[in-house]
C-alpha cells in the first residue's frame, strides 16, 4: 500500500514556480472591506480612491517667515540700496488678513499663513531689517534685496489641483498616505479586513516548545516561523496545532478551519513518506487540489487548493521548505486579499558573487545575504543551504533565485533577488 | 522683540547630519525589558543571547525518506543488479527502534526520523523497491543503486552544537528566529519595550481631522504622519492635540508629556517666526538643548535635547522636513531604545540617474525613487521637492543624500539613497 502511494506520488505533475505563483494569484478573492479611524489604518491597503475634494494649499500660502510685498517695489532694493515699505498688518500662521497690500506697504507674514490680497512675493526675514518706529509712529520694514513675483508663495492647489487623484486604491497606508488622508479631512477609511490564516502542523515526532525533548522528537518550530510570517505579511496568525496522522481525523480538523478561517496553512506531511497525510487528504476532499509539485528547491511538494474558495496552503515540513513556500505563495495571495495592488512585487536583479555550480531541472531559491556595493547589488549565498537547516535563514537577507540550468551559475551572473 | 528673536535664531550653531546623529544615538538609553510569549515578541529585539542547551539535531536525522542501511551493503547495487536487504523494523518520525541494523538488513525510515544504531546511511525510495513477502514472510527490499557512508543523515549537532551562540542580543525577531526559539523550548524572552512617543504638535493655523476647513487654516496631517512612522519604527504613538502658542503653557504641557511619555515629538514652531515657541521652549527650560540647527535641507531647525534623560525631537512643521527628522533621528533612536544592534543602518550607494546641480552648504535629503536595473541601483529624484509638499512623499521610496556640494551632482555619480 506504502509502495502504490509512493508511486502515485512520483506520477505528480509539476507545474513551474510561475504557472502555480499564477495559478494562486488567479484564485485570490478580496476580503470583505471594513470602515477604519486612520490611525488603525496604518499598513492596511486603501480599498477606495482618494479624490482631491480642495486645492492644496487652497489658499495663497506664504513659504517663508518675512514680509509680504509687491515684488515691483523690490525691483531696485540691494543692501546697499535698501527700500523701505510701511508695514500694514501682521499676519500669523492661521489668520487671514482684510488688508490689501498697496505699493510701499507690507505685512509681516509667518509660514503658512494667507499672502494677503494684493501681495504676490514675500520676502524672508533674513533679507529685511525691521526699522525703529517711524515719526508717525508707523512701523517700516528695510528691504534689502529683491523678489520676483510668486517667489515664496504657493499658488492655490500648486500640490494637489481639486478632483485629482490623491490616492489609489489598494496602496499601502503609510505616514504618507495617512498625512494625505488627514488633509482631506478623511478621518476613518475604507480598507481590506486582515485574513485569519490557521497554522496546522502534521507529525506526530513534534513536541509542543514548552515539552522537553524526547529521543527522536523535535519541537513544532515551524508553526512560529509560519506565525510570524503570516504577522510580517500583514496577516492575523491563529496557531491551532497538531493535526493527527489519520487522514479522518485530520481532514475533520482541516474542515472546521475553513468554517472559521479565511486561509489554511498546514505544515509537513506533503511528500512521499507514509505518514504524509496531506496527499491523501487533498485527493478524496470537497475541495479543489489546484498543484502537489512544484518545479522548484526546497519545497517541490508544496501543495495548494480551494476549499469553497478559501485557499489552503500545504507546505513542505522542512524549515527551509516551509518558508520558501510562504515567502512564494502564502506572501502574495495574503497581501493580494488585502487588496495590495503590485502582487507578487517584481524581484530585483543582483550579481551573483560566488559560483553555484550546481545543475537542476527546477528553479532553486538558495538562502543568501544581498547589498550594494559601490551602486551594485551583489548576492551571495550563505552556503549551508539544506532544506532542514533553520539557522541559514537566521543569516539570509533574501533568497537568491536559480532556475533550473544544466551547468549552474557562474560568479558575475546576473540573477532575481527576493528580499526577506 | 521678534526681531531680537530672529537674530539669536540665525545663531544658532549649526551641526553636521553626522554629529546630530552622533549626539543623538549617544544618549540613546535602553528601554527596561519585558519578558513575552514567543508569539507576542515578533518584530521586537532580543535582550539577552541565546545559547543552544542542545544540539541540532539531537540525534541523527534521516533526511529522506527510505530506508535506513550500512552503506557498505549498497556498494555493488545498480539498477541491472539490485541487492537485497531485509527490512526489520519501521521507523516513523518521532519514534525510535530499538533494533541495531546488522549486514543484510535495514529499516524502513521517514524523514526526520531517528537513523538506527547499525545504519550509517539513508537511501530514498525511488532508489528502492519494495519486494512482495518473502518465503519466510520476511519482508525485503530491493535497492537499485548505492549510498556512501553517511548520505542522507544529518549527525548530531552538524546544524547547532551544544553551546553555540544562536542568536545574539540586539536581532529583530522575525519568522527564522522565532523558529529558533521554539526549537531550544524557549516559550517566553526578555525584549526591550517599546517607547511611548507623544506627539504634540504646534500651530494655530491646525485644525482638527474632523474639522471643516477655514480660510487660511490646514488640517494637522503631520501628527497622522508621525503617528504612521513611529508604528512603522516600532515605537507606540499617541497623539497629544495641539500645543498652545503660548511659551509657558506650550512648556507645561510638554513636561506634562515627559512625566507619562518615554519620547516626546513636537512637529512645527521650530523657525525664526513670532510663534515659532520651540526656540523659546527650550532656551530656558530644566532641559539640555543639544542642537537647534542641522546643516540639512529641508529641516535645518530640526531640534533635540534632554529632559532627565528623555529626548525631545522638536521636528519642522512643513511635511518633507517632518518626515526627513523622523526617518534620519527619531528612527535610530527608537530602534536603539528598542535594543537593535545596528542603527543607524548603513546607507546603500546608487547611481544617480538625473543631474542634480543645486550648490549648497547643506547635505540635501531629496525624495526619489530607486530600484534595481540590471543589478545596479539607480536613484531618481521625484523633482517635486518644495519641503511643503507631501504629495510627494507618496511617490518616493527613498530619500536621496546630496551632501554639500558648490555645484551639485551629475547624472551618473554615486550617492547614498536611504529606503522609506
Amino acid at each position: 500500500m506504502s509502495g502504490r502511494k509512493a508511486q502515485e506520488n512520483f506520477m505528480r505533475t509539476a507545474v513551474s514556480v510561475e504557472e502555480a505563483t499564477h495559478i494562486v494569484m488567479d484564485r485570490v478573492r478580496l476580503m470583505d472591506t471594513e470602515e477604519l479611524c486612520i490611525t488603525q489604518s496604518i499598513g492596511r491597503y486603501l480599498a477606495v480612491e482618494i479624490i482631491a475634494s480642495q486645492p492644496v494649499p487652497h489658499f495663497r500660502r506664504a513659504g517663508m517667515d518675512g514680509y509680504a510685498v509687491i515684488a515691483a517695489d523690490t525691483s531696485s532694493a540691494t543692501i546697499r540700496n535698501p527700500i523701505t515699505l510701511n508695514v500694514v498688518d501682521n499676519i500669523p500662521a492661521g489668520t487671514t488678513s482684510s488688508m490689501t497690500i498697496r505699493p510701499g506697504e507690507c505685512a509681516r507674514i509667518m509660514t503658512g499663513a494667507v499672502v494677503p490680497d494684493g501681495a504676490d512675493a514675500v520676502i524672508k526675514y533674513e533679507m529685511t531689517e525691521e526699522s525703529a518706529y517711524g515719526t508717525d509712529e508707523q512701523e517700516t520694514c528695510c528691504v534689502k534685496g529683491m523678489v520676483i513675483p510668486g517667489e515664496n508663495v504657493s499658488p492655490i492647489g500648486i500640490e494637489i489641483g481639486s478632483g485629482e487623484l490623491v490616492l489609489q486604491a489598494g496602496v499601502r497606508i503609510g505616514p504618507a498616505e495617512i498625512a494625505l488622508l488627514a488633509m482631506f479631512g478623511i478621518a476613518t477609511v475604507q480598507v481590506y479586513q486582515q485574513p485569519r490564516v490557521a497554522i496546522l502542523a502534521t507529525g506526530a515526532e513534534l513536541l509542543d516548545v514548552h515539552e522537553p525533548l524526547q529521543p527522536g522528537r523535535i519541537r513544532n518550530s515551524n508553526a512560529y516561523m509560519v506565525t510570524a510570517a503570516v504577522m510580517d505579511f500583514g496577516g492575523i496568525p491563529v496557531m491551532l496545532g497538531r493535526i493527527s496522522d489519520d487522514v479522518e481525523k485530520a481532514k475533520a480538523i482541516v474542515m472546521d478551519a475553513f468554517a472559521v478561517y479565511d486561509v489554511v496553512v498546514t505544515i509537513g506531511g506533503v511528500s512521499v513518506g507514509d505518514h504524509d497525510i496531506i496527499y491523501d487528504l487533498t485527493k478524496d476532499w470537497d475541495g479543489d487540489l489546484k498543484f502537489n509539485k512544484v518545479l522548484m528547491r526546497p519545497g517541490s511538494p508544496t501543495t495548494y487548493g480551494l476549499w469553497n474558495d478559501k485557499p489552503l496552503f500545504a507546505l513542505s515540513g522542512n524549515p527551509a521548505a516551509c518558508y520558501v513556500g510562504c515567502r512564494l505563495f502564502l506572501r502574495p495571495a495574503l497581501r493580494g486579499m488585502m487588496g495590495a495592488k503590485l502582487v507578487p512585487e517584481p524581484r530585483m536583479l543582483a550579481t551573483l558573487s560566488t559560483a553555484y555550480l550546481k545543475s537542476d531541472r527546477s528553479t532553486r531559491f538558495i538562502r543568501g545575504v544581498f547589498s550594494s556595493e559601490k551602486g551594485s547589488l551583489v548576492a551571495t549565498p550563505i552556503g549551508y543551504d539544506m532544506s532542514s537547516v533553520t539557522v541559514s535563514l537566521r543569516d539570509a537577507n533574501c533568497l537568491i533565485c536559480l532556475p533550473g540550468s544544466p551547468k549552474g551559475y557562474e560568479a558575475g551572473e546576473l540573477v532575481e533577488v527576493i528580499p526577506l
